[in-house]
């Protein structure tokens, strides 16, 4: 699907403010996927997509999850995990796109998962490290990223878990069990 | 079993160091036991025979989880976590305490677990704040262990996972499951 498409097809489901932050996210998963030698072209459609679902009303996205057999342990997390696995399956069904490693990182861009492909952990740092964000750790994480996809990645999570514990939140197991993943498999760059 | 008794048991198996640990987890459980409504004699014999394995060798401690059919995730995570669920065994073997709730209290005293009993949350908690202890965050869980158990055990885990991220440790995923227990669990008291 080409560029101007994909983004019209997007622009209707998001905020003025959430649609740049997609600019962002695809523009940064591009100069991602260059560097670390992934398909630019499923870079720049998973990371336009990656947020399709993120106004969808609340009980459509649990409904959603319950019919279509999703892990139901997700209904007791903080809700703004549903809309990735909820928009992997929104965007096959209502923008036929088909791809199984783009429907992957869309699905696993808030999580993570045990065994990330390249694409998912490219989706996964774009979406936090693109140009709009800015909070306390994002420059180092950006700075890890010129140099080293796994040690951004790593970084990236042990922030948002620890954002987490800070806030007095739940944490995802999967969460957890990616950055083990991670740690278990890095190489030392 | 008699307190000197089991002090006298326990005392050959431990360091100077850690055997004055010991007797300050001893205290500090009798403490809570009689402030949260545990059994205090549970709570004293748990206490004293919490480390018991600690200075075990490595070698001997995995062969033990293997043997014995334990959890073999452990074994990829930090050796640190071993001498708990091998204390645990070797209590029942070495020493003849056969109950139930002893025993798990030293079993699940490092990892936590979900659906820790009033006893579990006892042992786990003095040996966070007993009086040798000296950490950041340590007298904040001291003074939330006055007023609730949950919240200065919540506290405790937090400040664990927290410290272990910081050292780019692995987090024993039952540790992250038990404090969302805990977190969906707890009353506001």
């Amino acid at each position: 699907m080409d560029r101007n498409l994909a983004l019209l097809k997007v622009k209707g489901q998001l905020t003025e403010h959430r649609y740049t932050h997609t600019i962002g996210v695809m523009e940064t998963a591009i100069v991602l996927a260059n560097r670390y030698g992934a398909d630019e072209k499923k870079a720049e459609l998973a990371a336009i997509f990656h947020d399709y679902a993120k106004f969808r009303p609340k009980e459509e996205m649990k409904q959603i999850i319950v019919d279509e057999r999703m892990d139901d342990r997700l209904l007791q997390f903080n809700s703004e995990l549903w809309h990735a696995p909820v928009g992997a399956f929104l965007v096959q069904k209502e923008v036929q796109i088909n791809d199984a490693e783009i429907l992957n990182a869309i699905r696993y861009h808030t999580s993570g998962r045990v065994g990330m492909t390249l694409l998912e952990k490219i989706i996964y740092l774009a979406d936090y490290i693109e140009p709009g964000r800015h909070f306390p750790g994002v420059e180092e994480v950006r700075d890890l990223a010129d140099k080293s996809l796994e040690q951004a990645l790593i970084k990236s999570i042990q922030n948002t878990i620890l954002f987490l514990l800070k806030k007095d939140q739940l944490v995802f197991p999967d969460t957890v069990h990616t950055y083990n993943d991670l740690m278990i498999n890095r190489r030392i760059d």
